[in-house]
């Protein structure tokens, strides 16, 4: 299966409503929680995946289109949201997230991809050569992650809470971890 | 961590919405996939969803606080939406869904629990012993395990699309399963 290039922009296109109907309001026992120290809550979560529009996949994009495998992307901050959210609300970052990626997919559309474009290839500084279409594949996954993550996290806080259901819920034993795209 | 009745509510509450922003009028090619022979897309997880909120939660909550441990709960039909999901669309199953948990949370305002209610004692056919408040947490890690699942079977369609960026995402490294709850 290769990346569908209108499939993936369906997904990306409704994860901010995803996240504001899940997250927004929501008491603060949920969205602050986390698994332990230097883990993240969904607050942090939805605070790197500000920091990925803003760094990682449209700027990627346009590297791979402009510079092909010549220039290696910038190193991506795993951390840069403890700076960034710093001070702000949930409500905010949720909005910041969805205007973010409003206009990131008004720039991939713009680019009019085609099937040769998407086999472009760009040099990432850990995985070496990557294409566009699996950097494109990736950003949705992405969001499939920390949608994974997110559920994971909030459940976490429950763990005790369930008694001995916690054997029949998978979300109790996943040990996924995400880590730098 | 006990089960906090009101932080319960407000995720049950509002899960309706979140399945409407991330599946209704998806393309098919994102709802109708699985991770293989016998697993559940989607679509099947909602039509397992809804069945959970005919057969399970707030009929097992009333069965507690009448029988207590008295009477063993019905045994959960896993597979009930292959047979009542059928001919339905996506769109059909989350209004159906919607509605049962809105009646069902109505249901379970009206009980207006106490500490000492949910404390009571009910009996699982499998796991013996369960409290109130044990089943009414496990009612919300339910949901989180399987939006945990939905993100894990979609994302399990780009898994060769994203190249070697599967590494670095955890939702493709996961191996948790949902069982009967």
């Amino acid at each position: 299966m290769q990346n569908n290039l209108q499939d993936t922009i369906a997904l990306l296109a409704r994860m901010p409503a995803v996240l504001d109907a899940f997250l927004r309001d929501l008491p603060e026992t949920w969205t602050r929680c986390n698994e332990g120290e230097k883990t993240w809550s969904a607050f942090d979560i939805v605070g790197h995946l500000i920091h990925g529009e803003r760094t990682d996949w449209t700027p990627r994009a346009k590297m791979i289109l402009q510079f092909g495998e010549s220039k290696a992307f910038e190193p991506f901050d795993r951390w840069a949201q403890e700076r960034e959210s710093h001070g702000k609300s949930l409500a905010q970052l949720l909005d910041e997230f969805a205007r973010l990626r409003s206009e990131n997919l008004n720039e991939l559309r713009a680019l009019n991809l085609k099937p040769a474009d998407l086999a472009r290839r760009g040099f990432h500084p850990a995985l070496a050569v990557v294409t566009l279409s699996q950097l494109l594949a990736t950003w949705a996954a992405h969001d499939l992650t920390h949608l994974h993550q997110i559920s994971r996290v909030m459940a976490h806080r429950y763990r005790e809470a369930v008694g001995p259901w916690s054997a029949y819920l998978g979300v109790l034993h996943c040990a996924g971890h995400s880590a730098p795209a």
